[in-house]
């Protein structure tokens, strides 16, 4: 069986990818076009190693982790054998379908093929690639090792086992693996992003408030919470009775928000029934007093750390 | 110069202020129309104290804080020569109005009146007021003394010092005082979260990912940044030229994406023009690098903060 991952671009992304995987304990061998970008690599991943052992985030010798990590001179000598390839090339369609054309004649059956794309689905530069089931996109937030969250999508014709396998290593190297189940423009993360940037954006440009009132408002309230549970575990916790009390309690109010900027309503009776069934069962009823709990002693860790982390701001 | 505050409706979010201002320093007069609210907080009070000592959110005795706080049994003895006057009644618009109306009767000519409401503005309770030009709306995140955010909202007779006062002495308890302009549906905070919702509620509808993906998304992903930083620094350092340069690179695909939920642009040149001219007088370009290494300092430190955190969890 292949063991070792392969890293193919070695920028600010690839590079990234790099220390995820090496800090994990995996073989990484990397590539890149440029033999500039090859030959700084090693100092530039040590410079970051050196930062996250400083901030107590590894736990072995940088010269342990560094000694994983084999620069290759040729494309093949990186992807021949690996379990995983790792691809992080310029985000433009002709250079993503040249590589993947070159990568999927080299790579063995089993191996999966994740693109760090932001923005451009598997379908625009897989159609015409050798073993074009095994290629997905893997977008990861910069950087990686800091961010774990990576969206995995398929393209039409992956097969549902690529999806499984990297799915299981980006568990087993720490990251945090997030399915989205068919192509859509943005994935899930910028789509998110995109719309709480929309209405920040027409707030600032009608005058209700400052960009820095804005980001206050994220900062110091709504990213709290979001920080360590998400929007949907928020709202579940924020009413006596779960999510489904929270929609009758705050439906009406986000109804008439989504209204005034001519959006349609999804606060639907139907849907939050099934969301509502969905949470009891990751959360049944009479644990959420509880879990309300370990909400407020995370929120307390939280607030502590910020004031820790600001004092020592310069 | 009046100096103690009041605290009118002493359930989950008027026990909330109790804590920011009493541990703040302040001497605080708390009233409930309802005995059993009123006996019962300075229990409720003493707990959360314990808990915020534990976590090293407070740094003197728990009882030299309990001594600020006096439970007042008539509204006038709470609120009679108090500088500030936070109201945390039901959320319905009688009750709204009438509290309003008697706390109108009894201030001070300089006190402020701020009202913790999420969903009504104050021109709906305090047209008929005494001293309406004193009452705005003071909306916080629960609870006030984890999540400092605080929404200021005047009204359209609201006088501009009252707004002022009260976003001092916010700022000196230790809170992070928001301006909201004029009065909007949701404020700043709910329309942020209600459009972030109301995207998260559609791709789980039409099955492009799982509430707890969506969670993981936020979670792992948009909200770490979120979390200190808010979502337009977040991407003025997303950018080698900052935000012109980000609007630039992701404008396209936020249009795209934003089209493909019928929504307008926001993204236009003039806009981001203007955008980029006041993030750049907070920030001036050749400081940009410099803030994005900060920005990776506090991304450490928060990563290794929710990694103990989880660790201590059950």
């Amino acid at each position: 069986m292949s063991s070792h991952i392969a890293v193919v671009g070695a920028g600010l992304v690839g590079s990234g990818w790099v220390i995820v995987f090496a800090r994990a304990g995996r073989r990484v061998r990397v590539f890149d076009a440029d033999e500039a970008i090859r030959s700084s690599l090693p100092d530039r991943v040590a410079a970051q190693l050196h930062d996250l052992a400083d901030a107590g985030l590894i736990d072995e010798p940088v010269a342990t982790v560094l000694e994983r990590i084999e620069v290759c001179d040729m494309l093949k000598e990186a992807v021949r054998g690996a379990r995983y390839v790792q691809e992080s090339v310029l985000e433009r369609l002709d250079v993503k379908q040249a590589i993947s054309a070159d990568i999927g004649a080299l790579i063995d059956d089993d191996t999966v093929v994740g693109s760090s794309t932001s923005g451009i689905p598997a379908s625009a530069f897989t159609e015409n690639v050798r073993r074009r089931e095994r290629f997905i996109v893997a977008h990861p937030v910069n950087p990686p090792y800091l961010a774990p969250v990576v969206e995995l999508v398929p393209a039409p014709w992956t097969e549902a086992a690529a999806i499984r396998n990297a799915s299981a290593l980006m568990a087993e190297v720490g990251q945090s693996p997030v399915h989205v189940t068919r192509e859509i423009e943005g994935f899930v993360l910028n789509r998110l992003q995109g719309v709480l940037l929309r209405e920040a954006w027409a707030l600032y440009e009608e005058g209700y408030s400052s960009l820095e009132d804005i980001d206050k408002t994220v900062r110091d309230g709504l990213g709290l919470r979001w920080s360590f549970m998400g929007p949907f575990e928020t709202i579940d916790l924020n009413a006596p009775g779960g999510i489904a009390d929270y929609a009758v309690r705050l439906g009406p109010l986000y109804r008439s928000v989504a209204a005034s900027r001519s959006h349609e309503s999804n606060w639907d009776a139907s849907l939050i029934g099934h969301v509502e069934t969905e949470r009891r069962e990751a959360l049944p009823a009479d644990r959420l007093a509880e879990r309300s709990r370990w909400r407020d002693r995370r929120l307390m860790g939280l607030a502590a750390h910020k004031t820790t982390m600001a004092a020592n701001d310069p």
